[in-house]
This record gives structure tokens, sequence and C-alpha cells, in this order.
């Protein structure tokens, strides 16, 4: 039998290779174009910060650890085209290219950010996708005499890239443009780096995806720590000779001397252009419940492949961590013969920013959940984090949306400074529980002074909605 | 029409009677036998502790508030007998006695304190039961010479009981008879305010509810902050002629000066004795799905009434304060003519144990699960709190109860240094939904480094115990 063939060794691809070899004895190889793999692509923003000592320390699995779980690992291998038809792909290394047979392929190439305009390759302008991005940012921040190596850890590196950006007198003010969140977590980083940063954001606020109460917490916040937020604001282009000088804001050009693109990512689908493969949002390749494309055995995971929404039912693109790993475990399960559905995603997100803490889950937006055939009802409470007598109680604050004509629960979303970020989980399980705001008022949640006031924010914002669906 | 009646003026009570005039304009009397209405259980060890400020912090809601809200609140008024045919019920006060007709009643009487062999009346030993113990303990606490009689706020406490306390020499070593939540709290408190403290706990483990591992658990912590932890020991008796001296156990007297006497409640069902009402376990008044007794036009709520278990459907008594506010809350519905169920109650709880956070939920003893029909499978697992890489990461240990035959999600148990307690909430809203195990581990939870890691310990320990069911 052939090998079942992994393009890709990040999250998916990795977390595929692994549980098809627990399962089965089946061979598997896994191509990574690159040196990395098995990599934190969440943590970068908190090595750049310094909260992360080491950049290797984001790494989660060794390839020694990979080969030891009988992964025939090849890095430094791109595959280039995939026949569908003879179930070969074509490999490329810097020495050779070949073709390799496969039973089953599974398509984990991930995303790539978006660079649109800003990609001149100007020094100073970087975007973060990858530890390679984030040692450059790293390097480019320190001074050159105070530039530390031994950050990078024992590991792949590009070691160039790091030299260069480390030779660099580093940055007194940063533009970050685009406020998801990317901008966010570097506008905490760059700004407890030293740097003066100016987050530049096109709509009228941050965190889009959260709704707006978590969106103006939040741009209240980065203020408060000394961010400068422009709004509603787009930032045209890059300027500058070699190194970024400036950018252009509405045909002004405002100096700086580093700009961080995060205005977003797109799947990594360029290697079955031509195949004929479906593709549904973004680009995205179309998955059904089992994580298999419309191509006779091969299967697609993670940043690059769709995913069924667990609210909508609807196909939709939601490249987030814990989608990849789940999705890329079960076609693991499933190719080694026991058929594993890959699980809707509820878009279940949060975020840190400085010491607030934002989630998101589900359709926020009632316009969405309106476009998705729903009446939606929505509304924002704010309550205690604790007892009020307590210490530390925090306003926290929570918007639920819910059907009305069903009382579904469909999303919500949560900001705060005590453990906010954690409550998001009751509502992302009652929402994949397919719990009406009926039954999420009438949860048994945990109360105890330190931890919660006796009605919890979630059961307060599910009293409200629901006394607004009984009108 | 005659008025509602309210027996009890904390949490059930005025909940219902809120409720009540909230949607209605009936009239409603709430008599309550003494002074203090509307205040924090909950909040006692942490106002002994020293966490908060005044004694009168504690209370939600004043008698003022109450009466603005329409409510003719009695204080001071003790409902001695009930004539359930006639409708009616005889109050007693110090001046005098009457009888008060109602259409409908609401027996919210909370429960007590059991203090079995050790109520003597001997200075230095206490049990932990409303606002008057709280101040107590906090005076007998203090040296004279440094008692600040502002602590107590502006209320209506025993200031005869507290300045009696206030000057007796404080005590240098505390025994705590129980390893219950208040027990495990009053160690935390006790030792803050720096007393000497043994906990003596009749079983194998602390926190019994909660399982083995968050019992050892606790206990580690415990002993580790100072408090000398015996288990399996039973503690018969206290000695003393005036003031505690000693402690009796296993024939030995061991000297001590202050004993805390934690062994659990019991609920305040007297009120009803000869009506030829129902009971449940512990005694519990028996309630329906409305809180309705089988007495007619005769409600129960809060820690006197008896709940149907969202797990097993059968009938339970968990005396806890959110099971009190929402089942008043939900009688006070009901009487204002929108008949509302009380919820069942999973027995959802977290306590704290100095740094430690630990919840549970459902059925979390194996055995207590198989003799209500199940097949349990139980596994304990630890996973890190975020990602490993991110600093503040702590060992989160967790146990997880599923039901063999169906897949249900039974209970499960949860302890750990970060944001331990709030994950609790997850299983409560997986129980509440009648999720099962596979359903849990497919779930779209928040994965961020500062908060969690990519797979939330919760969904480790449904993968463990998922792979147990499908062997």
């Amino acid at each position: 039998m052939d090998p079942f063939v992994v393009v890709g060794g990040d999250a998916a691809g990795l977390s595929a290779a692994s549980k098809c070899r627990r399962e089965s004895d089946r061979e598997v190889i896994v191509f990574e174009r690159g040196q990395w793999i098995s990599y934190a692509h969440c943590g970068t923003p908190y090595f750049v910060k310094g909260s992360v000592d080491r950049l290797t320390d984001l790494l989660s699995l060794s390839p020694a650890a990979a080969e030891e779980r009988g992964i025939d690992l090849r890095r430094g291998h791109e595959v280039v085209s995939v026949d569908a038809e003879d179930r070969t792909v074509t490999v490329r290394t810097d020495d050779e290219r070949f073709e390799q047979p496969y039973a089953e392929l599974l398509v984990a190439t991930g995303a790539s950010a978006v660079t649109g305009p800003f990609d001149r390759g100007l020094d100073g302008v970087f975007s973060l996708h990858g530890l390679d991005d984030a040692a450059a940012i790293d390097a480019y921040l320190a001074a050159p005499e105070e530039y530390d190596p031994d950050r990078l850890g024992d590991g792949p590196v590009d070691r160039d890239r790091v030299d260069h950006n480390a030779a660099l007198e580093p940055p007194d003010r940063a533009v970050i443009v685009g406020g998801g969140y990317v901008g966010v977590e570097m506008a905490e980083a760059l700004t407890a780096r030293g740097v003066d940063v100016h987050l530049y954001q096109r709509s009228a606020h941050l965190l889009v995806p959260f709704g707006t109460a978590v969106g103006e917490g939040v741009e209240s916040e980065l203020r408060d720590r000394g961010v400068t937020v422009h709004t509603d604001t787009e930032v045209d282009a890059v300027v500058g000779d070699g190194r970024v000088e400036a950018v252009r804001v509405d045909g002004d050009e405002r100096p700086v001397d580093m700009a961080l693109v995060g205005v977003g990512v797109e799947p990594n689908t360029a290697l079955l252009d031509g195949t004929g493969v479906d593709r549904g949002p973004s680009g995205a390749i179309r998955t059904d419940e089992y994580g298999r494309t419309n191509l006779p055995a091969v299967y697609a995971a993670g940043d690059v492949a769709t995913a069924r929404h667990a609210v909508t039912g609807a196909e939709t693109w939601v490249p987030l961590g814990l989608t990849a790993n789940r999705a890329g475990r079960a076609v693991g399960s499933t190719v080694a013969g026991d058929p594993t559905p890959v699980g809707g995603v509820a878009g279940t997100a949060v975020v840190k920013a400085f010491d607030l803490e934002c989630g998101r889950v589900g359709l926020v937006d009632t316009e969405a959940a309106a476009a998705a055939g729903f009446d939606p009802v929505s509304e924002t409470i704010t309550a205690g984090s604790r007892s009020g007598y307590y210490p530390g109680s925090e306003d926290t604050t929570v918007t639920l949306v819910a059907d009305r004509t069903t009382g579904r629960t469909l999303g919500g979303a949560i900001v705060g400074r005590d453990r906010a970020a954690v409550r998001i989980d009751t509502l992302a399980t009652a929402i994949g529980g397919g719990l009406t705001v009926a039954e999420l008022e009438r949860l048994d949640l945990a109360y105890a002074p330190p931890f919660s006031p006796v009605w919890d924010p979630i059961l307060v914002a599910a009293k409200v909605v629901n006394g607004r669906l009984s009108e």
C-alpha cells in the first residue's frame, strides 16, 4: 500500500501524521517546505514581547520526536503539484525533483499573512507569520550592541535575516496596520519593547469579530497604555528608500521607522491550482465532515481548509489553532481506519490586550446572524467578576445573541480584567450543545466569592436576553 | 386576595419577594425571625480572614431597599406554625402573637449549622453560619486592646456577643472540626489571622464531594501553608470549663483555645412539623419542579428544600447559594402568575484553598454514579493551564466521569492554581445540556497562550475518557 502523504509540518499536518501512526502501522510521510515544524504561531507576539525566553520554546514537537513516532519527516521538501488521477505528488528539494505516490494525501499547507501593497522589501516592514518573522522583528527591535542571539535557541532560524535586522538601529515609532488579533497583541508587545506605537484600523472598531463592546473596551485599554489608536483610518502605503521612513495616510506622510502589517491571512492553496479542487469562502479548500476534498483520497485540514460552522451549519473558513489540531487529528484517525468527523467550528477565540481579556464565539454580529436566517436579539450587560465585596472584582461585559424564533443561543462576546476569557467557554459549550438561552439561564454555574458572583455574568446576560425573547 | 407570605428574609425568600413584586402588584409580606436580611453566607470566611473590610459589606439588600421594592418586610417576626387548611401562619414577636392569612406561602427558612456534641456553650467554640457568628469569631481572634468595632459597620449585630468575645484573650491554636467548604476556607482565614490551625477530617480526604484528586491537592496545599491536617481522625468532644481548653481525639486531650465546628448543615424545617408535609433527603422539604410542597399553596425554596438533580433526575438536597436565589426567583414568578420551573441542580461548587482553586459538578464519585444506575468510567488527568512556554502555566488536574453505556458526561472535578475554578463551568454547561463525552471532546473551546493551551484541560480529560469508552 502506498503511504499516507502529508503536505505541511505544522499543527494539522503533524497532528494527522502522529494520530495515524499511533493508530495504525501505515507508512506516513510528511513533506515540509521549510525547516520549522510544529510551532506555536500564537506564541510569537509573546516572544517579541519578551515573555518567552527563546524562540525554540515555541516548538511543540522536535523533528527527532516526530521521527520517534515513526513519521518519515522530510524538511526542505516542497510539494509543487498534485496529480489526483495518478495519486502522486511532485516534490522539489534544493537538489532534486521526484514523484511520490500516495494512497491518501492531506493538504495541510496552512495560511500566509496578507501583505497587500506593503510588501515592497523595505527594511522595518514586517508581517508576523511564523518563527522567522518573529526572530527578525525581535532582532530589529534590539539595539545592535544589545542584541542577544541566545534568544534564538537552537533551531533552523533564517540567520542571515536575523543578522541583517540586528545590525539596524532600533525603531522609535512603529505603525501597526490592522486592529485584529495580531495588531492588538503586537501593540502590547511593541509597547513592552519601548516603542511608541500607532495602530491604524480601517473600520470603526478594533477586533471586529468580537463586536462593539469588546472593541471599545480594547481601544480604551490600548490608549490607557500609551498606544495611539486611529480607527476608521486606512494606511495606503509604506514610504521609504531601503528602510521604511513613513506611512501614507489620507495623503499625508507620517514618519515611522517600523511598520507591522496585520491585515489578515489567506489560505495557501496554490498547490492545488489546476486540479479542479472545489473551494469555499476566502478561496479555502472545500472539505466535508471528514476533511475530504472533492478530489479522490485528498484531504485538507487546518488553515488551508473550510469547516462547518457549529451555529449556521454553513461552510466557513476560520483559521485557528485548535481547529487545525483537531481536524488534523480526525483525518489521521480516518486514514488509520477509524472514520472520525473533524467537528464543527464555533469561531471561539480569545485574545489578551494588556490586562484585558477578550473572548468571542458563534455569531456576534446581528447582521451576520440575520443573513444566516436567524432573527437575532442581542443584549450587552456588565456585571462583576466576583462578589462585589470580595477584593478584585472587575467589571465584565457580556454581549449575548440569541434567535427570537427558537430561543437558541447564537453567539456572544466577553471582555474584562478578571478571568473573563475562560468564561467564553461556557458560551462555547452552550452553543456546541445547541442550548437555548432559557436553558443557559437555568444552568447551575459555579459560585464562590473569589471566583464569581451568585449570578455569573453569563447568567446575567442570559436573563436579560431571555426577558427580551418573551416580550 | 390574601398576600403572598414569605418566611425567611435571605437569598430564596427575598429573591421570591422581589421577583413577585416586580412582576405583579401582589401584596408581599416577608417575616424574618432575626434582624439580618439578604446576606452573603459565602463571604463570612473572607470577613474573618480580613479580606472584607466590614461585616455589612456582606449585605446585598438593605431593609430600606427591600421596602422600596414594595416588600412588607417584618424583621424580628418568627413564624411559629402553619395552618395549611386555613391558609394562615401564626407569627410571634417580642411583643405579640398574631395570625396572618396567606394566599400562597413560601417557606424559605434556610439551614443551620450542625453542632452535634460540640454545642456546650463554651467560649471559643464556634460554628460559622451567619453574620453574628462571623462577628463573634472576628472579635474572639482580636486582642482585646486591638479589636476594632468599626469592622462591624452599621448593622443589627448581636453586640453583646461581640463584646463578650472581644474581651477574651485571642487564641494561639485552633482546631477545625470538618474538612468541607467551611473547614477549608476557615483554615485559610484563621492562618491569615496568625492562629496555629489543626484541621481534623473524619474521612480519608478533604472536600469529599470533590473526589480524591482535589482532596489530595488541597491537603497538600494546606500543609504547605502551615496547617496541620489530620485525616481519618474524629474529634469526639470539646473539653473545658467556661472556655475551651482541649479537644478529645482517640482518648487523648489535645490542648486548644479555639474550636471551629464545620461538620455540615441541616434544613430548618421545624416550622412545618405536624403539617403532614412530605420530606426528602436529609429531611428537607420535598418540592416539585415549581417549588411546590404537597401542602396546598405552600412552596419551599433554598436551603430548606429539595431539588431535582440535573444528572440523575432524582430528588436531592444541595444547599448552595445560586440554587436558593434561582429557586426563590422562580417561585416569585410563579406566584406572580408566570409559572416558572425552579430548574435542576448539578451540585456545581467551587472553593478556594489558599492559592488553589477547586471545582466540582454532577456525579464525581463512581460509587454514587453506579448507585444511580450508571456504568461509570472515571479518569483523572493533569494538563497545563496555559501554553507551556507562556509564563504562569500551572498544572490543572481534571477528574471526568462518564457513563459507559450512553457516553453521557456525568460529572467532574478540577483543581489548580490558574483559573481552574471557572473552568468547571464548561463541565456544568455540558452536563446541563446533556452532552456526551464525545460531544464534549469536539467542543470548540477557547485557545490563546495566556489563557489556555491548544487542548484545554477539560478537552484533554474528555479525550482520555472517550478513549476508555471505545475500548
